[in-house]
């Protein structure tokens, strides 16, 4: 498996609008696992995205998607900051369904 | 939805016992939606815990049942570090069925 965690900072204002894109383009990708998006409790900007996939190859594959491609082209200019927390291996637990 | 995103570094050589204790301690917890184990690619001694829960009451009652209680106090001995990297709302996204 393969997964990530990335924080990322919404411009003032946008968090909101920003989660629906996040959530609408990643209702249908094949070999996703998990995809949870989190807003944070003390920064009322950031929101948090923590992913597992089947591979990374799945992960890559997502990204040529039409409605992920369409997701992230609107989601740019709502975007100030990116951090990618983390390049993960998920090895085990709950909610790995994909559902 | 209550969630949170942590960092736990392991002690040298433990972190495959540790995850085996995490995992082993999180089969069964009422109200857990997502809580997913991963190894960090670049930080061999680090592990990351993304968790989504119905309530914080629901995580809050987890740390009291007995199964959680034993794979905490066997893990704190090989964990070196903890960085709690976020308090969490999860509002959506694949993988928060509870299984």
């Amino acid at each position: 498996m393969y997964g990530m965690i990335g924080k990322i900072t919404a411009t003032p204002g946008q968090r909101d609008a920003l989660a629906r894109l996040l959530l609408s383009g990643s209702a249908d990708m094949p070999g996703c696992l998990s995809y949870v998006v989190s807003e944070d409790l003390k920064d009322p900007d950031a929101l948090w995205v923590a992913e597992a996939w089947d591979s990374k190859d799945s992960h890559a594959a997502s990204l040529k998607l039409p409605a992920v491609r369409d997701a992230i082209a609107k989601a740019r200019p709502l975007i100030a900051g990116f951090d990618a927390a983390a390049e993960l291996k998920p090895i085990g637990g709950i909610g790995l369904g994909g559902k």
